[in-house]
């Protein structure tokens, strides 16, 4: 059996992983210093499902660590399944998040100037970009992983 | 080689093909009915991406409703694969325009109600759901499509 590179219990695995934790919790800081993200359903959506890829991709993260130092990846067919369907349905819910809250950014800084003073503007700019990088990330996960789920 | 049902060149494919059709199309209308879609960027993304997956899904539907009546379904690696890959684009691409489109339309209906007519605003909120059923049937094709893909 190939061993995939980015796949689970893999060195690229594991940092794909963490690219993942880093980017949705600079997302979710991001997002969370603004004072005002309750104020719109898209930037409440994007805090909730950051708050569910971060302790998702750092667990996996730990466990594709652990799997590098000994040495042992896992290769148990339904255990990989649970990780692609997770990852497929993170992915999707990440997307449509990043999506709805740059679609908002942007009519709040186009359509309607006055309502989004420029501090917090840039924040939820940056934070809709932070998020576009984590579903990136999280996508190649997907796609690796489901690339090796046949070879099992 | 199991025939799988929704997959290309079944009358359940023919049928996900058509609705895709119609919901996209519906999309399209309900949104350019409205005379100021132009003016955010969101649904000037939606209507591009309903232009898209319009022509790609009448094709297909053509093309399963051709293998249909003579019998004779599309069984070739390449071909799948490229079925495969554009449906995943498309319905990613279109998944983001639901989102956005919807996000748009929640901002204009309760942050600034002043900007939304009645009238338009309604157009809007079919466009956003005729697009994520759309999102709904494609990501039906593509995984069927992508089940068939390692039979072959």
């Amino acid at each position: 059996m190939d061993d995939v590179p980015g796949s689970v219990g893999t060195s690229a695995g594991f940092s794909l992983r963490l690219g993942q934790t880093i980017f949705s919790s600079a997302s979710l800081l991001f997002m969370s210093l603004g004072v005002e993200f309750y104020g719109y359903t898209a930037f409440c959506y994007l805090v909730t499902i950051m708050g569910l890829v971060i302790p998702w991709s750092f667990t996996l993260a730990l466990v594709d660590g652990y799997s590098v130092l000994v040495k042992c990846p896992i290769r148990q067919q339904g255990i990989l399944l649970i990780i692609v369907v997770g990852d497929w349905i993170l992915s999707t819910l990440t997307l449509a998040a990043a999506c709805s809250t740059a679609s908002v950014v942007d009519i709040l800084l186009h359509s309607h100037g006055t309502y989004c003073p420029p501090k917090f503007c840039t924040r939820y700019q940056i934070s809709a970009a932070m998020a576009f990088l984590s579903w990136f990330l999280s996508l190649a996960s997907a796609l690796f992983n489901l690339w090796l789920l046949p070879s099992l």
